[in-house]
């Protein structure tokens, strides 16, 4: 079998998270090759201070970007060669837009900034030096994670992969003046039996092209005239886990294709289809007013889409409920899911997307473990109102600032949310580049929260004001469109909300 | 590890490439299932004609959309979803276009036509009755293949594999009034050694992926900190093999990308890039005149692209080669490839990007084998002026059509090109729409020859004229936009050229 994915040096990449290849532990450094670019960079550097950005989210990409090349050597370090702007994901994942369009890269023409594409592996806080894992080649490219990489490892497996990898060049020190943590979250799972394993997430652009491919796949499954009803009602109920914004606005997304378009394409299949959002809490969209979750649900109910609250996953499978491969002719039931609800059993699915929280970045859990204040809830790292990171013993790092959903303001409770994140990183920026920080502090103001519900209604709450409808859908997409980043997306963004309106979503999967 | 490609069904849909249980080899038909829609179909068809048409290429999809559904009921079984408009995939391979854009699903919202994504496995000429393997899950979607999914399998093996396929409704049988067979065909690699595991292909959508994702790789990669200039060099040379219009107008996008886009996103690695066109025969473009053909040598000589004509490739591996081991500091050699070239000996590259030819396609080497009247040369099968299937007693089939680069009409030696392929495909709609084929014979129009040559220049040969530089450049682009199927791509493509001009291609890797 040839590989799969991309080429050949892929099954190279996948090593990183498989094998184990015993040899002496040396120590680290010492085996780490000479380091080419960082005598350039110190060199291109002159006289201004270092900044290492890690993470290229919502923090990261704006604090970069904000940043004066006179004052600063921006250095960023992410995993991923690409920021995405997050509120565009759910559309992107059914074909309202086309994936690049909710992308920016980090590279631009115009951008004096460095960067290099690797994930974060250790820190040296006193010696203001961070130990960078190459991830160029990294297998996960594009999607969302939802355990430490390492986690299979014992400590002297990884100690020993670092120095192979060091040896291949895959891992490098960088030195900083400055450091700021804004590396994001992972999809919490609550290792909730073969949810890592079957469902799919929406945190990150590859996330949004499984979950393309695979609605688009349940469809074309259910077409073959070799597949039975039984599994036709399987492959197209799809199960939506988590009643945040993002839960929310898939469902949304989704019935929108599943009306405008696929009614259309398979006119006999649509009977089928049905999307049910389960969550544990008692109600959904907690953050909005009673009043606007009331109309969410309403909205909702009227379009077909079930909400059930108070519901508990146990596991996930690939296969047909048992009571279905008894009675009916399910042909090969490898091709849907089964869920399993503590309040209603086996459940036949053709796909489940798993929007329930964030879990702590294994960076913070892990590499800052020890070093810094965390915490008590979120384990993420506590900062002071400058954004500076705490110690145990309370006193601040002058050098070192975190933000992003891995950070929390101590005795604050700001929301894990983009605009936080922005927000900081806007206000972080302005204050590097003045330099007055010692005078300032930051603080959140709350601009609002909307939430698309299909069918073009949405709602919106912003101090005070309660907007639900057609206008709220209207003012949803010219906030982000009036916030998207680059004047390429604000073209691309409109255009393809036209010819997707006046043509309807493409279907090709591949 | 967790399954790397899309959800964990693709594990199982590998399967079909890779396992092999033993069990008893009993008749297929009978363990076919009760097929539900095949029913349907037949109600639906009411006094039409069913005609079943093989391939969703530049025949099978002209053909399907220009038949007229009153007349006939039109089942298209074809492995991908989509047809690939092919003449902007090398544009979209380095970004110059969005992927979409060279795509139009079969499936639309006005269609009535059928559509079932399935390969056709084997045949009963005289029962006018295919047998079809669900191709929903295919792990190669979006692919092009250079080799018979089922050649490392028995006879026996494979015998049994169908019942199984049988038995999960993976196999079913469609009947057929008239059967046209326009499938297209695979990649020649000539079996060089490791060419097929490691090489790059431009056929398909997802082969286009593929090269964009690997191209921006080796920048990345290149750009790491640990990478030795040697290295640099070759993750930055690239091969290409096959001095056709692909090979050609694949180093010409990829010139205008390293030219236009990373001399300013890389500013200090463009001056190790490099690429080489190799070919084994004496000259590159041989269906162009000797004038035009020396034009664009010129062109691609001032452009800095070494075109190596009488060249041989004996071997292409992973890893860097030999002699820059030895001396030279590479780090991690799996990041690059190796070429073996008889005139040069190793050489270190990023990729290899193959376009050597056409291999016939399996079904017509095995499932039509013995069955139909083969070209000698090409081994494709042989048609009358009627584009009627002929058997090897001369006699033709009244109801068994072929085209598409599969088929050849006797006696003529139309090239294997998209044009002879459409026109093909709309003179056959017409005689069947008209019911006239008795009395007509199909005689091919030769419109011309176009090769895009990078930096805005182009070659166009058109009975006589010869025209080149930029204003068949701009010919180019106008002749493609004309022809591109969809207002939905006659809108987003012009609008890729005018945002990518102005503000450069997207270099975000997902």
């Amino acid at each position: 079998m040839l590989p799969l994915r991309g080429h050949a040096l892929s099954a190279r990449a996948t090593k990183l998270y498989s094998t184990w290849r015993p040899t002496a532990n040396a120590p680290l450094r010492a085996v780490h090759k000479r380091n080419i670019t960082t005598q350039q960079l110190d060199a291109e550097r002159q006289d201004r201070e270092r900044i290492i950005v890690l993470g290229s989210g919502w923090a990261g990409y704006t604090l970069a970007r904000d940043l004066d090349p006179k004052k600063y050597q921006v250095v960023v370090i992410s995993p991923r060669s690409y920021f995405v702007f997050t509120p565009l994901l759910a559309g992107a994942s059914v074909g309202t837009q086309e994936f690049r369009t909710t992308l920016e890269p980090v590279r631009t023409r115009r951008s004096k900034n460095h960067f290099f594409q690797g994930w974060a592996d250790a820190v040296d806080l006193e010696g203001q030096s961070l130990t960078i894992e190459e991830a160029v080649e990294d297998p996960w490219q594009g999607r969302s994670l939802t355990f430490d990489r390492h986690a299979h490892e014992s400590e002297a497996q990884r100690a020993h992969e670092k120095q192979v990898e060091a040896k291949k060049g895959q891992l490098f020190d960088l030195k900083w003046d400055k450091l700021v943590i804004a590396v994001g979250c992972y999809n919490q799972t609550f290792n909730t039996k073969g949810v890592r394993e079957n469902a799919f997430f929406l945190k990150d652009v590859g996330d949004a092209r499984r979950i393309r491919n695979r609605v688009l796949e349940c469809f074309e499954t259910a077409a073959l005239p070799t597949t039975s009803d039984a599994m036709r009602k399987h492959l197209l109920n799809f199960a939506v886990v988590g009643g945040g914004p993002t839960g929310i606005e898939w469902s949304a997304e989704l019935h929108d294709l599943i009306q405008e378009d696929m009614k259309r394409i398979y006119p006999d299949l649509v009977q089928h289809a049905q999307i049910t959002v389960y969550d544990v809490a008692p109600n959904v969209l907690s953050m909005f007013d009673e009043r606007l979750s009331q109309y969410a649900m309403a909205q909702f109910n009227r379009q077909g889409i079930s909400i059930k609250t108070s519901h508990h996953i146990e596991d996930l499978r690939v296969g047909a409920p048992e009571a279905t491969k008894q009675h009916g002719d399910v042909g090969d039931s490898a091709s849907c899911y089964t869920i399993k609800i503590t309040e209603e059993g086996e459940i036949g699915i053709g796909m489940c997307v798993w929007s329930t929280g964030l879990m702590m970045n294994p960076f913070v859990s892990n590499a800052l473990a020890g070093k810094v204040k965390r915490h008590d809830k979120t384990g993420g790292i506590v900062t002071n109102e400058r954004l500076q990171v705490k110690k145990d013993d309370d006193s601040a790092l002058q050098h070192v600032y975190a933000l992003e959903d891995c950070a929390v303001i101590e005795d604050t409770s700001y929301p894990a949310t983009a605009q936080v994140a922005s927000q900081k990183a806007g206000w972080l920026g302005t204050r590097f580049n003045k330099g007055d920080i010692e005078q300032q502090k930051f603080t959140y103001k709350n601009l609002g929260v909307m939430a698309y519900l299909g069918n073009r209604n949405a709602i919106l709450q912003s101090d005070g004001d309660d907007i639900s409808g057609r206008v709220a859908w209207f003012i949803w997409r010219s906030a982000y469109l009036a916030k998207s980043v680059s004047w390429r997306n604000r073209i691309l963004i409109p255009t393809y909300w036209f010819v997707n309106w006046l043509f309807g979503r493409d279907v090709s999967r591949f």
